[in-house]
């Protein structure tokens, strides 16, 4: 079936259902970032492939949402007679989709697929919502391919940090602590970091696919194929873990009548609230008890995001020397697959934390742009060529993103300009102090101030939660414009990426990852610093220091002096010479 | 009666209702900050005279609550062995109130005196509500002042520069467009704004206390005493405006059964949403309509601002100039009244814009300090003196606060260092360029920034919304942590106001106004930045030039040259000499 015959049927379906339109997001079950290819249904009906967006189909019209890091992929990978394509911050999917319906028009949607919250939109948009447990999808998608079944793998303690027995007390604690009996974990990434498993359900992420109960006394109800569970993890897991098939769920739930339950109503699919509701169980909206403590690297961790950092920095540094002379013969698949060679020769790894955007040129203004062999192209001498990457080491996850000029020309001064004030918000965010308790949207204008004062912006958050072997995007804090009440606390760790982007040219964007450290001030009221944990050289060329203050150049002299005492000893020697060379002061340069 | 037997009386009344508690707040039927001496509950209950605040009282103990800016009032004007007192976002009231009371127990508050949106935090805390509509306090309080009749008065178009029928035009467009018939309105600021009318109702906000109804076909309903609504005020509402007292309410809102009808749920008393809710109407939660037109200032109150602005400049520099010779013989009310005296002396003042803060050496902590003769000290030499305080003009609203060192010696680096902090952060949202559609908590941290990095902060917003002839507090728009929504946008005037407080010591605040104006840049997305309208001296010797970058002196030395060319020239001899002196550029004095 072609992408016109796709929405046919689907129409078709729809019109059996007695539907006037249905809602087709981007997510599966777990509302998770990356999906099994058995639920990329929006991908399937649509061509769009990008990591969060929402179709909704009417009788005859449709349209596709997504935000400002898919502007360009969505009208690329969309059939534009088919297919209205809009920006979901400026058009809420509500109110457009209020303005096309009748008053009290069937609106269908997967109760499995949408958090109660969402939902709350389009009732608050006066729309009548309508549960479709058999997603007309699925229906009518014939080769739709199986779930995975990959087995769930123990995540030892010398990564961890703490066993899970701690970890199922910790949160028991916190239960008690607010009088629930029960929550409910639909995120595959919590039930990881609270059992201490991982696997391979879904790409970049090492999760395994399953959703889980934790009590009051500690114990757990983990739900998820019996085949995803040998022997092996079944004893690791211990006798405090009950496991049961996903077919199980229906019934555990029926036997929290009465009880209080906590659930994550943004971040849980409406099924759980739904059928929590019918069964009698009085629902305490609540954030996932995991997300805070998941998010709070512990000791371990922290060591081990710093040694993970150190392997991924070696691999950096050889891709970056090896850029150099690139222009002209390779181009953006064959530089992505050269960074995960040098990254495979690294201890611990276990693969890309996310599909590396490679964007030469004007695809680097392609936010999120992902390289096929059908965009593949060269790297050609004097542009600005992007790269963001990431990998899964055993003992954390890293993300980190240069942009470079292929030279041999100097660039542009105009490159030059957006470059340095792109890095000076990311020096900005680097050196900040600030106190407890702060949510991150108050921070994320430090990365564009530079920006602003020249009438320049970039369309996405300045920076977001990492994973240690787990999500590269984790929450629940993030760096951004968005008023999300998560504070920043010690021990979490974030990327710091501003940028910017100028369609049909160039994209820029530099990114480390931060660990919030604990800053020492005598006062009571606790403060906090950034550790910059990626180690990587930028790309001077593109740096205008008259544009620096004094305190901005020696923050990247400083920085640019542990780049190569951490990385040069541990490189090949025309690696280490190179960075000799590129990690100058950049003072002396100006002088 | 004293305080003790207040708070017996009320306790006998919450017995009579079978009250296990019953909830003060500080706010009156408009819950507005100013409110008339007949609403002044949580003061005669408690005798804490802030003007943000909540008590609750419980058969056993009682608690007394609000925020970082009275801390030290709080504990000061209230009696320790009757009540508790407590930070009311460190404690949230809700919270604190669940553990106190078993399941079940019946909790009072009277629904004319709390939103809807403030009781559900309550509600959401498992406590059940009981809403009294006849008041334990007005059963108890025997003395109780009658409510204001003051007459309403016209606001000439030259002052508001736009006809009330173009301002009910526009609001009633918004509520066509919104599929609204009908929008409340409880907030008297609203009602002026609407109807270009003021009044003296309460201190220091120029406002009749009322309440509407606006109707998608532009008619308004007025709620207000005809005492209250001579023949001229009647004549200038003209016939598109019905007036009714305040007892056609219920029947008014009765007549909406059917009707979708605009509810502010956070700035309205539930009173309202409760009666339509009986009447059969259907509430759409909005915010108040006027809100953000009232916020966007026109040419005419722009340019009324700035004239308003330079008359009350000279007052400041009068006194400023005055203020030099003060220490040894004048105290904290004795100045206060002189700022008042030159203000008085201004064309179209009509009174100050909120009791000023005049607070010498340690008083100067305490944010938001009122000088009583009780607490009236000298102002010494060698201290910090902090005087807050703000005008009502017909054709603007001022604020302003300056520190001054008192001298004659040097004052100590710390303080030179805390003040000079202070000066960078209000510089820093001076000089912020930023995009439309941001909110104000993302632009609180520059304000803060080289506090925090000191390890220091201050405990309040840094800015607030500033009405024309109207409100000195005004939103929705702020400046500050809290994730408020409201984005700023071009005419709405706030203030910047970083401080620091060292408790027993001194307080330091530098505040002016700034009116957002476009900033001009070639690209399709708007900017803006900040114009200042306040023009007087920042204390120079209260800076250490060597913690200002070359940019911040730059913008004192061009500010100042500002103030002394725009006040000085109208300004008495003696003072212009003196301006001369003090707004000499920082970097040659450093030289």
């Amino acid at each position: 079936m072609n992408f016109s015959e796709r929405l046919q049927a689907v129409r078709a379906e729809m019109a059996r259902l007695d539907l006037a339109a249905f809602l087709v997001p981007r997510s599966d079950e777990h509302l998770g970032e990356y999906v099994p290819p058995s639920a990329e249904r929006l991908a399937w009906l649509t061509g769009f492939t990008g990591s969060a967006g929402l179709a909704i189909v009417l009788r005859e019209k449709a349209a596709v949402f997504s935000d400002g890091r898919y502007v360009l992929q969505l009208a690329d990978q969309t059939d534009g007679t088919l297919w209205e394509r809009l920006h979901i911050t400026d058009e809420p999917p509500p109110k457009w989709l209020a303005g096309q319906v009748e008053d009290g028009a069937r609106i269908g949607y997967d109760p499995w697929l949408m958090s109660e919250e969402s939902l709350a939109r389009y009732r608050e948009a006066g729309l009548s919502l309508v549960a479709e447990t058999q997603n007309p999808i699925d229906t009518v998608w014939a080769d739709r391919p199986a779930a995975p079944l990959f087995p769930a793998v123990p995540h030892a303690e010398e990564y961890a940090g703490a066993s899970s027995s701690e970890k199922r007390a910790q949160i028991a604690a916190l239960l008690r602590a607010e009088k629930q009996d029960t929550a409910v974990l639909t995120d595959p990434a919590s039930i990881a970091w609270l059992l201490n498993i991982r696997g391979t359900d879904v790409g970049f992420t090492p999760i395994a696919l399953g959703f889980a109960l934790i009590h009051a006394d500690a114990g757990v109800e983990l739900f998820m194929d019996p085949a995803k569970l040998p022997e092996a993890a079944r004893a690791w897991l211990g006798n405090e873990v009950a496991c049961a098939p996903r077919s199980a769920l229906p019934a555990a739930l029926g036997a929290l009548s009465g009880k209080r339950v906590r659930v994550d109503t943004s971040g849980s699919s409406a099924w759980f609230s739904e059928t929590l509701k019918a069964a009698g169980a009085k629902i305490v909206p609540g954030q996932d008890p995991c997300l805070v403590p998941k998010a709070t690297k512990n000791a371990v961790e922290q060591a081990g995001a710093r040694a993970a950092h150190q392997r991924d920095a070696l691999a950096l540094c050889r891709f970056l020397h090896w850029l150099r002379s690139a222009a002209g013969h390779e181009t953006e698949m064959s530089a992505s697959a050269q960074l995960e060679k040098f990254r495979a020769e690294g201890a611990l790894f276990r693969g890309e934390s996310f599909p590396a955007i490679a964007g030469a040129g004007e695809h680097g203004a392609i936010m999120h742009y992902r390289v096929t062999p059908e965009t593949d192209r060269a790297i050609n001498p004097n542009e600005v060529f992007l790269i963001d990457s990431g990998g899964q080491y055993l003992d954390g996850t890293t993300d980190v993103t240069r942009t470079i000029w292929t030279g041999p020309d100097t660039p542009p001064a105009e490159v030059r300009d957006r470059f340095t004030r792109v890095l000076k918000g990311h020096i900005a965010i680097s050196t900040l102090v600030f106190p407890e308790k702060v949510a991150g949207v108050r921070l994320d204008a430090f990365a564009r101030a530079a920006l602003w004062q020249a009438g320049l912006d970039f369309d996405h958050g300045t920076g977001h939660g990492v994973g240690s072997f787990l999500s590269v995007h984790e929450g629940p804090v993030s760096i951004s414009p968005y008023l999300r009440p998560a504070t920043l606390a010690e021990g979490m760790v974030l990327s710091n990426e501003p940028g910017f982007y100028l369609n049909g040219a160039y994209g820029i964007r530099l990114e480390n990852l931060v660990l919030v450290r604990r800053a020492d001030f005598p006062g009571p009221k606790p403060f906090f610093r950034f550790e910059t944990l990626t180690l990587a050289p930028f790309d001077r060329t593109l740096i205008d220091p008259a544009l620096l203050t004094a305190e901005e150049a020696s923050w990247l002299d400083t920085y640019h002096a542990r780049v190569l005492n951490e990385v040069g000893p541990g490189a090949p020697a025309d690696v280490h010479a190179w960075l000799k060379e590129v990690c100058q002061p950049i003072r002396e340069l100006v002088a």
